[in-house]
């Protein structure tokens, strides 16, 4: 049976890294018969150029028939200052809540051959392996009200609405108690129960649910000790959960962590794990059509879409061991070079993988 | 003229660490004729603890009568399952919201003596000197309405409101424009621009503050490419102002780059630059009455209240100098220690740099 590939290469550094992805998945589909097909649309800045929107209804027509999706990154300064509503990231958004996107799983892994370029010393992020469960289709994200409106005394407000619903946490929560369970069994969940009622209702969910999970251990923590724990000791996290706000904090900082924010790739997927990936990095304007980006956590988003909605586990442990091995033989792009290795461009990088398949 | 200090040690190790900060502040007293007079009284758990409540009204109409007041920490297991309204946090909150300590400044500085207490490498934190300015009496801390309901399906919905006023952000932006005059001249203003419009206004604000401050470079980042830079580069900011929310999640990660979160005093100013000084670390409960918390973040506490609210800026040199030459000798508590120093207690942290006064 045929697979559906959407790809979204969207703006940016986008389309360069999208094009390695889709050669590498390309070579997969040949060499393992997985029957993929590809199809590319319009997301973002990219989409608001031709039609006037983000997204436009036919792509998203597009998105529900595919079996999964592959997004490159969206947003530039170009589309900065439209209003609202028709800016690029309202695509992406508009995407993760009509297709019931709410699991968003954003690895944090540090890998070997890349130990050097993390900013912390070397024996506090040495095999470091994170997995960050954040809520993506609720929150403050997507509350209303919200607005700016003027006020009697004739000064501006602006607003928004932090809000979760328990059947939006309990989903959320059994994912992430489901991920610990297949990793060390370690669930710590993020709030800032001490001041906000929204996280007090979560933490509650989170404690009802931890009995059905008799063998992962729950922990709560607040944000900004969170924050402050993946600085000082990040090992001690197996997966976290939280919200969407505070989830696209620390993911940023656990990604930082690893020096190698070009190589780690993310989920966002509903509850029959169809879902969209794409990189944890932005759209990199500053160095958009250089040929130089890593096209790494693309690719790793390919393998990861195999694994995930795909069920094509094989060839995603075969993706992953063509990175590593294109590593090993020390080819990096420019975010990762050290010293005593190759520097390749975008192109290069996605060819040697592809040959390394 | 006498100025009154209202000294409330809280719960945890607050107590310990300030009754070391008192110790110091009595020596200066003493050695420089300050007419400083302190008075005490409780907040948080022990306020509970004794009255019902985390702020009692007397202790409340104390503070308003205060010159300023130096603050251990709050908070702790003991009186975590209480309902929000009497919690520990709520008699801090109540006490910064009452007294309108809108402009928390939380410097992250890398003692040149404790570099190797950090988790990151050397050469990105040497010499680390960033000031974050946080809005401390607005945003999802106090917006209205907030609460836990049930909605009409039967389930429950926790909910809070992110909101802020022109003048709110106007006066945070002046305070944050006026530090960074002072400092190196450069001003990171930290939102959600992209997802939410309270923080479109606050960017609005920003930019059109900066006009004023021709001496100053504004710049604009997204709150989770700012938790990334922190880790990524964090001697890329000077001053950075953001809402209580980030401000809470970011002031914490830069304190722990330092990896001497014990060495971080922070103020809560109002608009005429009365008061309240606190250590940037919590209560730690699980070492409290131990005698081996580092009370030196509480001693520096006391110089910035003595340079920021009492114009005595030479007395705060002065503890300033002392600590730095007690740290020259070598002396550490626990959690900054390292081999070839000497380990010292709380108590004796406080007598030493007393001593050196
Ligand atoms: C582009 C932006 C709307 C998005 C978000 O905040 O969710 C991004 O930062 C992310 O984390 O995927
Ligand atoms: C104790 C808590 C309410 C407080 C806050 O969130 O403001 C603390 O974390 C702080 O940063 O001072």
């Amino acid at each position: 049976m045929t697979k559906n590939i959407l790809i979204l290469p969207g703006d940016g550094i986008g389309p360069e890294i999208v094009a390695e992805a889709r050669k590498v998945l390309a070579r997969a589909n040949e060499l393992y018969d997985l029957q993929l097909a590809f199809s590319e649309d319009l997301l973002g800045g990219s989409a608001i150029d031709a039609h006037g929107v983000p997204l436009a209804d036919a792509t998203l027509e597009q998105a529900r028939r595919s079996d999964a999706i592959l997004m490159g990154a969206v947003g530039g300064p170009k589309w900065d200052n439209l209003e609202r509503a028709i800016r690029p990231e309202r695509g992406l958004l508009k995407l993760r809540s009509e297709l019931d996107l709410f699991a968003n799983l954003r690895p944090a892994i540090l890998y070997p051959q890349l130990a050097a370029a993390s900013t912390l010393k070397p024996e506090v992020v040495a095999g470091l392996d994170i997995l960050i469960v954040r809520e993506l289709t609720g929150g403050i994200y997507f509350g209303e009200p919200r607005g700016i409106r003027t006020l009697e005394n004739g000064e501006r407000e602006g607003f928004n609405t932090y809000r979760y619903a328990e059947h939006e946490i309990e989903r959320i929560g059994r994912n992430a108690f489901e991920m610990a369970r297949q990793r060390q069994g370690r669930l710590c969940s993020v709030d800032k129960a001490n001041v906000l009622e929204a996280t007090i209702l979560w933490r509650e969910v989170m404690d009802r649910l931890a009995p059905e999970y008799p063998d992962v251990t729950l922990s709560h923590m607040y944000v900004d000790n969170a924050a402050m724990q993946l600085v000082r000791a990040p090992k001690q996290f197996d997966v976290v959960v939280t919200g969407n706000m505070f989830g696209d904090i620390l993911s940023d900082a656990a990604a930082m962590l690893t020096g190698s924010i070009g190589m780690l790739p993310s989920a966002s997927l509903d509850k029959n794990r169809r879902g969209l990936y794409e990189p944890c990095h932005g759209s990199a304007p500053d160095i958009a059509g250089q040929g130089i980006a890593n096209p790494l956590a693309t690719i790793l988003s390919g393998s990861m879409m195999l694994r995930y909605s795909l069920d094509m586990a094989a060839a995603a442990d075969r993706i992953e061991q063509a990175v590593s091995a294109v590593l090993d033989r020390g080819l990096r792009t420019g975010d990762i070079f050290t010293d005593g290795c190759r520097r390749v461009s975008t192109a290069e990088m996605g060819d040697a993988v592809a040959a390394a398949l």
